[in-house]
């Protein structure tokens, strides 16, 4: 299997459906990544070392995903200078704590806030990004763009073949 | 000069009005204290050992300051196993990041958290907690309060005397 | 038994599922404690009585929640000298009000504010100032703090074990 | 002079200039009145006194005023059975903490929450009750409504007489 | 039956389970009332003819519920010179625009808002607004007030007698 | 069939049950409608056809819906001189991000925003609007309003009758 | 002079200051229109009439400006079956109250909401609905449209022009 | 002069200071940058070319800041396949409005969101992602961020030396 290019993070491993739906974008694109169990507040010396270890292991991207008051991403900010995309982790009943704890990093350390819960967009911006040099995966994050394009017409064309009082959800 | 036993720490100098109040409530206890510029994304290994040695050192209470995304704290709850009151710093223009970086803290990770901007209440409750083991500080911390009662007493007095028509603020 | 050293005061017995993690984690280090429904506003008389005579009765800290309008951490806080930590209780549907409630005090009457419904974290907080002046009890709770840190790497392992796709939450 | 009816309370005596618009509009109506500083937090025991004798002195409303995480009223809502109205203060750069430390008291224990900084409408409401069982305050009150009504009609007619383009503010 | 002396109005009959509390409670203190569904936009006459011949028909308070951008308090305040108070209904999902549509009312127009969904404590505020001038009344609502002191009390003797681990919710 | 005076787009079918509240209040008013999904991010070169050629089509109206950060009004009021009604979607757990992103257009590009999720009132401000050069709309729009009082008058009829102690929801 | 075809009303002659450039766009555009203070809470009776009276003294559009707990627009809505453009007035240091206040109208009670102080817009907007069965105006309105595309785009070329290292706000 | 490989875009000129601030840091790390006015709202035309244009003219990274309801950043992702990294403009008595406006990108349309008003992070992120395949920049970016932790620790030092007491901001 190649080497991870992308570092996957998670505060608690109660967070995994949302960061799973990164690694599975990442996949899709054949983009080699990580998935770890890594808490700025439980293990922080074991994060610490993941991160300052992860341009010697190859990585290019970390994206780290933590809920409440989150500091995941900004530790990753803190030890790392490679492009950090932090997903705010909004669970039930919660307000935008997550969103900012990350939104507001002082200036010097820079951290790109993603959507909350927002798995799916990040794993296509670490695309975006790598994509940046390497022609093949711009050419694979074209199509899929387009192929999401397509979907939205063809939805369109079928809610007007069968009339919006008769569409189903 | 006594060995400091309450560390106060702040993200950025440019929080020091707010931080040397606590300093300043401190000293007015005779409670030896520290006030370092430590940042949990500038500065992450100079702050990581500070807290790590902070009880070899004799340190007691962590006091830490931080505005925007504000992680200071977070990282001194998880590196020290000292009680650590976080002080959100609010500035201008600002909402509540820094105290909702600061309020949801994991499970197992404890913070307390002051007023934002609060250095003197923050003080305050460090002399509160060292009061539980020095019954001359508790004692001076009683004195400290009920002259405070008589303050707000004397100011209804002196209103009563002046009529609320005349009294200046 | 021994004689409680940590007041566990609740506004209300429908907050005791929060209130009863406070207790919970006290009692899993050994620190004695007591459990009351105390109303700022229903039975001021009593919860001031009970506060008043605190100290004589060998309470160390005040563990104070409620929600809504939360004002009985704030009385506590009036009415004793010790430390008092406030847990703001948020209901379904309730916004930060609880909070909001507790974490601006006036300069000169210090409450350190929890996390909302965070029974758990509380009792921690109680514990690390108890160990200030307690070995043993500080050890317990060094030994609590690593095997957390060992369950997350645990769980780490096992997700790269088992691999993301097949990790169950 | 006359019996104060109304007991108008503050937390601090720096929201002097919120309450005395209280004050002053209770002049206006020939209410009675006394403005006293009594702080929930500072001085709980003279506060708790104060309210516990209210009826016997003759007081029938009580407006309280505080600001930050406001207990005031609610200790004056707890404290005494007659109606209290309740001031949010709300200083500059806070957020409605003082609002929120009110408006959502228990069931049980009633208190009517008044605009942020709403010294004249909660003077007026206090004359709105007392004029239910007082016909020449109910008079003068609506005569005050009329005026008021009167003075929109004017600024209307001066506006349509100079013409939107040349009226000042 | 007794002529009603509190007018209990809401704007849409889907909010008859927050006024029926406030008609009930005013039930148990024998205050006569009236509930109307009156609406300030789908109404508006009906609901002004309603306020305006409010005190020759014997009425001394108005409570006034309505959710969403709500105006029926406002409209109440306007018409009449009673004092009116306001119940925001917060509806499943929606934020405090009801609570904000009453808290700043314009100076000259007074409006006491009550909690969120508030229909307890509101009819306890007319009955102690009313008691103002009717001793039994009054002597009731010492009553009821005392009950509760002594319902929490009961909890508080109960939580005790059965431990908080063995304690029921 | 007519011709559609009234374009109905949305950004995701997902919003369809609240468009089609649009769609269904136009109907009964004979207002010619057309329902199309279109996405200012994933179909924007359709988005811009469908509005740059509105007019020639023969559209008056146009009602955007959308959620999140939501720019399809926006982009239609960019591209087109017809008045475009918004509708934010706000979903589950989701906060007023779509009313933000909304509400707060540069001067010169105007967009009127209606309720969140507020599909029908859209449809009768698309009818009111329509109904300014259209008597026999206006009429029927008045009929419609008129219905919706005496609804209101009826239900208040109803709970007189019944009694609010045996009233349903 | 021309009969008004937009009526302006604003709740206080205190926020002319927005409501004046509305009244400045429509004269821009030549379209006849009065500006008026109608207070729903201090001058109901004169709002009702002016608004009952709307149709037959020939006006099409209201504009409704009012702050804090708004109701003026409301009360146009429900008194009058033409469009209603609400201005939020939001002033300073108060919070979006006067936005809460308008934007959930109930059902059956259309009301189309504009920026916070966004007299500019709401005149916009107002031109863009009368320009439907106008088509001098029409034109104007597109000249408007594309003189302002076309300032963007002389900003755009002096900023190149200048460089951004030199250019001037 | 080099081909620009960031393009920075603004929907207003009024945005400069904050946008400059992002192209100053570029300058200092030596990256070819371009600063343009283009707004979705008045200049959807222009700014879609240079949208589709981008990446033919060597553009590698859009850096796109707005205020309010800020569709600029969607609209450079709706159009480009780049990575584009937002600016939320926050502007004096602002809300969160234009941060609202860019954070709940739709999924399949990826949207970087970094600090409001935070153009030097911005600029720093953009230097991070283009030293992933340029080492010389790499390594002037590590420079960069450890000249930033002296600076840090240089303040320390001489807050230590001078005493908290005596140290200015």
């Amino acid at each position: 299997m190649a080497n991870p290019v992308v570092g996957i993070i998670m505060g608690s491993k109660s967070d995994l459906d949302v960061m799973r739906e990164a690694a599975k974008t990442l996949d899709e694109f054949g983009v080699a990544n990580e998935v770890r169990v890594l808490s700025a507040h439980r293990t922080p010396a074991e994060t610490t070392d993941y991160l300052k270890t992860a341009v010697a292991r190859g990585l290019k991207i970390i994206i780290a995903g933590a809920g409440g008051s989150a500091h995941l991403a900004g530790v990753a900010a803190a030890h790392s200078y490679l492009p950090v995309l932090s997903i705010p982790i909004k669970r039930d009943g919660h307000d935008h704590e997550a969103l900012f704890s990350n939104i507001m990093m002082p200036p010097g350390v820079p951290l790109a806030v993603m959507p909350e819960n927002g798995g799916k967009n990040t794993g296509l911006l670490a695309v975006a990004i790598l994509a940046l040099s390497d022609k093949a995966l711009a050419k694979k994050y074209q199509s899929y763009r387009q192929a999401q394009t397509d979907a939205v017409k063809e939805a369109d064309r079928k809610l007007q073949a069968e009339g919006w009082q008769n569409s189903q959800l």
